[in-house]
């Protein structure tokens, strides 16, 4: 738990500055990080930047000092194979051995080595933080381990003080149930951290957004996440079975464990997506047997379109594999050291697949599909004829590939006019660009994913901001001309990459009255607006 | 639209009190319809029953009447394969042909044939009927099918007229996206129709509750409804896409009706279960094509733990076919006609599949599943060798079925103690039963459904009142001691039959703070109470 203070809305700003760098066609992730190494923002970043220092220290104090008390990270008594204590790390006193700590603990302190405290509740920890803060009034921002979109930013009209309530120490998993295979864990952990336990028992919860190296499973159900593995094991809320949340009203959860109830409307609903609501301290999602075989694919299409009606086909035939993702021409251009993989694995895929026409593909119109299978093997390999069956009736080719992924920026689900919706989002942003001074061709790309009853579309875009006088506000602009755009063909927002814009999001998506049902709960749940991130409301 | 007024209270005791019918073990069923014919009910209600004039007479009427103007609802005017008009229906004028009808109509009205009138926009009409509700402050019961578990009761309390709002001829579909496998409906279409009109088309929901040949979309909506193949098409909450909704503070529904939204919490999840928020007008559903197979099947076990610990693993390896249900003991015992019917179909099945064990199974702890697999021929017998494959692992016995099933009544999920759930619930109804005075011994028996993480469990229980004062009560308080005794196994309310008890089981259900949310919904979009059942709030 740290004082943020208004310096993130500085921070903020400097990284925002970032995100249109002269000469660099770079790109935030969807954490918020951008691909350029430190070295590199220095030499760029334009004019003063106070938040440059505390990025380069801060950071590294924190890593390296305990977060509980005096001292490094890493110094403290360990037990050697004699059973002698022995001071451990990168201290001075580090090395020393002191054969006689044991006796003396135990006999000055009463201190028994195989009596071990049982584990702090985190959640006791949290709901005592929040009554702390309703009782003084301060605004409390939690943070599970990313910020994209600007979702932790702190308002600038909050005139309270603001706490960063940071849960990356409420990471444990609680329990494992075998039997109904479900995982109880603490909402801090991040998602790698989560799947690599799980691993180590056999199990997954197959949860992987982009994000899973940084973005915290409480994260996950604030925001509505999806992963890219959605089409096996379902987006967050097919995955979630309990979910503990502490708000100012007090804590929120369901009385019990069973995979569905009909007692009335779902609260599980009324949490995920909310980000304003409270801390979510503790979750219990489903989990499966680690797969025994994954397996990589691409496909490729003479153009979108006929990429667009495979995936429609693999869609209504029901056979998505875990990840099927379609990338438009401009997106296979710009990948093209990856592409040149895949196209060399294709052409080995030729020879081991039953292609049924190769006709030269025009490269300017050509676009791919990559593909993830997982399963047991034998299944894995029916899946895989099913769905390059069906590429083949479109006169498509399939191969293998060694599934490299990208990051992706900014999400909607179409509808319907899926080809419609990319051509016209993906010009405006061109028309847009140039009509507000950039000089030189903006990226606007896309890739697609299916859904039984409709496509999700990412778009991807940036632009060469040299020459302009604030490229900042005319990224803003752009962005929000591509959302017009996105909204007037039909689409919303489909993941959890919302943060400040979701609001305006929001605003389109529900009728006036289902707004007024969501600030009602709010209102109900936080009245003084202790969680005051101001994302939704 | 009928105005009902406090009728119903009557008609209803005299409906329960047919639940529990003197020397015969009839059950009401999902639907409110009890399993007797009118004739043996006129012999064997007691007592004076004011309600039964009104259904022997009243329903008859409305059946021949025309709803929407006078006269019988089978006269008109068609015309014949001459062209000429022929007056239809069983009216005295029926048969009489008029040649000259269609040229008089034309001359006399400019009426052209061709031309037809646009259709009727039924929502309009709701928004109307919710507006005049709202003004004179009159209480709104919305009536699609059904009145399971009581749910449409007029509460006793209430003082102000209450309106039965009607919505059977709410029926329509308005249109089929074959790109996006979508439906748009009006929510008063009865589930038989909607498939049955679907199925046309060539496709289908799969949303199959035991009561689809009575109960309503809009129904299903409202109650978070559950259907038998939810195993491959999901429940309600999976299938649907949009949702337009009339409440007295205006319309709620999406801007768009794409398959996932994030944009905030789901606004589709504070409709569904509420039950008293309005009236659910249209909908739009995900279809798939009519499964070109059906198969049914069963599994004989020697126990109930076996069958448990087989449908466990079925969900483990997640290959639940579209429905598979397992029946206890005393429901082998209830069924015998239609188990031996499963029997021989069963000794039948001996001889297709390869059965390991088959060894003499006690018939006072036997047990059966009865299964159904849908899909493309080739991937049904896949998918059936690989349940039975599991099912021969626990050392059991497979075999093909001509797939009867049964009404079920009560609906719970149980958690991880399934076995102690099941046996809980039943020697808590026998000892209640026993120590209520109820002179016979009691049917109490369950059937479990899988899910993926956990179970659901339907439980039966009927009794022989013959000599009790007040049977009703006593049905009433063990029918709570069951829920007592559920609640207490680490269950809770999983389907739609909820109805006025549905309020003890939210109660239990949610903390404190979740009540509160859904209240404070409540009150921000019927602040007048104007969806005045009282079910939930």
């Amino acid at each position: 738990m740290a004082s943020d203070g208004h310096i993130c809305e500085r921070r903020r700003a400097a990284e925002r500055r970032l995100r249109v760098i002269s000469g660099h066609l770079h790109q935030r992730d969807q954490d918020g990080h951008v691909a350029v190494s430190a070295q590199e923002c220095k030499a760029e970043a334009p004019g003063d930047n106070p938040a440059k220092a505390a990025t380069a220290a801060m950071p590294k104090r924190q890593e390296i000092m305990k977060w509980n008390g005096w001292g490094y990270g890493d110094s403290r008594f360990l037990f050697n194979k004699k059973g002698q204590a022995e001071f451990t790390g990168k201290y001075r006193l580090s090395g020393l051995i002191i054969p006689s700590l044991k006796d003396w603990m135990e006999n000055t302190f009463g201190a028994n080595l195989q009596h071990k405290a049982p584990a702090t509740d985190c959640h006791n920890d949290v709901v005592k933080i929040v009554e702390l803060a309703c009782q003084h009034n301060v605004c409390l921002i939690p943070y599970g381990g990313t910020s994209v979109s600007s979702a932790l930013e702190c308002p600038p009209e909050e005139t309270r003080s603001i706490v960063s309530l940071d849960t990356s120490q409420m990471n444990r998993i609680l329990w494992i149930d075998e039997k109904n295979l479900t995982v109880h864990v603490e909402a801090g952990i991040i998602g790698q951290e989560l799947e690599s336990q799980l691993n180590e028992s056999g199990y997954c919860t197959g949860h992987e957004p982009d994000s899973m190296e940084f973005s915290s499973l409480g994260g996950w159900v604030a925001t509505r996440a999806s992963g890219m593995k959605k089409n096996i094991y379902g987006n967050i809320e097919d995955l979630v079975v309990h979910i503990k949340m502490v708000t100012p009203r007090g804590v929120i959860e369901k009385s019990c464990q069973g995979p569905r109830m009909s007692t009335g409307p779902d609260i599980h609903h009324f949490i995920m997506g909310s980000e304003t609501l409270g801390v979510v301290t503790e979750v219990t999602m489903k989990i499966r047997p680690v797969p025994e075989y994954q397996k990589y694919g691409s496909i490729v299409f003479p153009n979108f379109q006929q990429g667009v009606a495979c995936l429609r086909e693999v869609a209504k035939q029901r056979c998505a594999p875990a990840s099927i993702r379609l990338m438009d021409n401009e997106q296979f251009q710009f990948l093209k050291p990856q592409v040149s993989s895949i196209f060399t694995s294709f052409l080995d895929g030729l020879k081991k697949f039953y292609i049924t026409k190769f006709k030269g593909f025009d490269p300017h119109h050509l676009c791919v599909a990559t593909l993830l299978f997982e399963g047991d093997r034998e299944k894995v390999l029916q899946h895989e004829k099913q769905v390059y069956d069906i590429a083949a009736k479109f006169g498509l080719a399939a191969g293998e590939d060694n599934g490299q992924r990208g990051y992706m920026l900014t999400f909607v689900i179409a509808y319907l006019r899926v080809l419609d919706l990319c051509r016209n989002v993906k010009e405006r942003i061109v028309r847009e660009c140039k009509e507000r001074g950039v000089q030189f061709p903006p990226l606007s790309t896309c890739v697609t994913q299916t859904y039984d009853a409709g496509a999700c579309v990412y778009f991807y875009f940036a632009f060469n901001y040299r020459g302009l006088g604030d490229p900042i506000h005319v990224y803003e602009q752009v962005e929000h001309a591509a959302r017009e755009e996105i909204l007037a063909n039909g689409g919303s927002l489909s993941h959890h990459h919302g943060g400040k814009l979701r609001k305006e999001w929001m605003k389109e998506a529900v009728s006036s009255v289902g707004l007024g049902m969501i600030k009602s709960v709010k209102e109900y749940v936080d009245p003084h607006n202790i969680f005051g991130n101001r994302n939704l409301l």
